[in-house]
């Protein structure tokens, strides 16, 4: 998927960016020195060996299959459930074992609340089910730069992205660029560009092609990973730029009245 | 677990929320009339039958283990590691099959974006994993139900709540009260609070602290469901309210500047 329409300009605080890309993300920094300190604790469930067995999906297929689950599990269960079900169809475990549905909560930016969009943490979930956590050894962190740069790529680009072949909703569907995360942001913007309220069929259907969207990219990601040409690293890195965890519009929130974090002595 | 020093005070819009508790949650709002029509592509895991079995498990333990686990797996994993690993020896499967390790994604709000903080999507996790989601038939919905809640405490406790019997750091560590189930709200007030930056060891065990505060908390919850005594209902309904998915703090971001939400016509 070609990212097109990236809006850089409505990124704040973009100059103090340059560079970010070749840091080490946020979480990383945020564990450093800590990572190794209670192995004793860690438990070695039967599946967590990683990365899981991984065969090649079609991003079109995974999002029709993630823009009908919408209308079942919604947003965060969709991007688990177009991905997960096809691998327990052509592999079996362990994703046969994986409670997909139980991941319906990460509506509405979980249970409602209105934070991270739910396709944002799914796609987190499937790249570090799959690939690993980075505690688990070399080569694994690739699922956690995988799923963080997808919440980049979701900030920055005109959603939804994919449209299915067969929509509910036949007139066109507004696109809008969140520069957040966040579902209450991505979905607020959206609303406001198009009138809709949230409970149109029309606001649900923009949320079903997003959720597609996500998988969409997710799967090319996931395919350029097994193909070892997953190159990217974390592209953005809040602890080590603005010294606590952030997202990347600070004066979306916080207007020109931008905290300075607290920070060692040198 | 004693809910005091609830700050109501802080919580903006106070007055629309009377009667708020008796509302379904936002998401089951958005939901409405779509949770069935594609049933067709539900794929049934071999653990996607609910309850998942639950013995009834000592929060001052579970506190304990999560605590610890936060060193190695971090607030989301810890959370869901310090009450799945013990379900694991106590029960087995299906806990045992649960990548609990993955997880580690959740730390710093989602590998560091500052989204919703990891013992918060750790617990809604737990939760939805053994109740099940909303879909899956009577009684499932207090799943949902425990999740939201938790991250409604969350908001209005002094945290961290919970002082471990033998922490790393031997000075007192401050409690702030976030309003926000946010990472970077939550990090952030307690860092202007403490004067800590987000390195330092006294951050990592306020964060430590938090995430067994979390675990405590919803052990109790979980406890009292298991034995037909988790009566509330959530207690927070945005979408109701406010006409999209949502925090409570709405001028904590906006300001005096709300923006009302496009309604449905009358």
């Amino acid at each position: 998927m070609k990212q097109n329409g990236l809006s850089h300009s409505h990124v704040s605080r973009r100059g103090l960016l340059k560079g970010a890309g070749t840091l080490a993300f946020g979480a990383a920094t945020i564990a450093a020195g800590f990572g190794s300190l209670s192995a004793a604790f860690a438990k070695g469930g039967v599946n967590e060996k990683w990365p899981w067995p991984y065969e090649k999906l079609d991003p079109g297929k995974t999002a029709e299959i993630a823009y009908n689950e919408w209308y079942r599990v919604f947003c965060g269960g969709a991007v688990i459930s177009s991905i997960f079900s096809q691998l327990g169809e052509k592999i079996g475990e362990p994703y046969k074992s994986f409670p997909i549905d139980a991941f319906v909560f990460l509506e509405g930016g979980i249970v409602g609340w209105g934070t991270v969009c739910g396709s944002n943490a799914g796609a987190n979930i499937v790249s570090n089910v799959i690939i690993g956590p980075r505690i688990a050894g070399p080569g694994s962190e690739k699922g956690a730069v995988i799923g963080a740069n997808i919440m980049k790529w979701y900030s920055e680009t005109p959603l939804p992205y994919y449209t299915p072949k067969e929509p509910r909703i036949k007139t066109a569907i507004a696109k809008t660029t969140s520069d957040s995360p966040l579902c209450h942001v991505s979905v607020g913007k959206w609303m406001k560009a198009s009138g809709f309220p949230i409970g149109s069929a029309e606001r649900k259907d923009r949320c079903a092609r997003v959720t597609a969207s996500v998988a969409y990219k997710l799967v090319e990601d996931l395919n350029a990973w097994k193909d070892g040409k997953y190159e990217a690293k974390a592209e953005w890195g809040p602890v080590a730029n603005f010294g606590i965890t952030a997202q990347q519009n600070c004066t979306g929130c916080h207007g020109s009245g931008i905290p300075t974090a607290p920070m060692p002595a040198k």
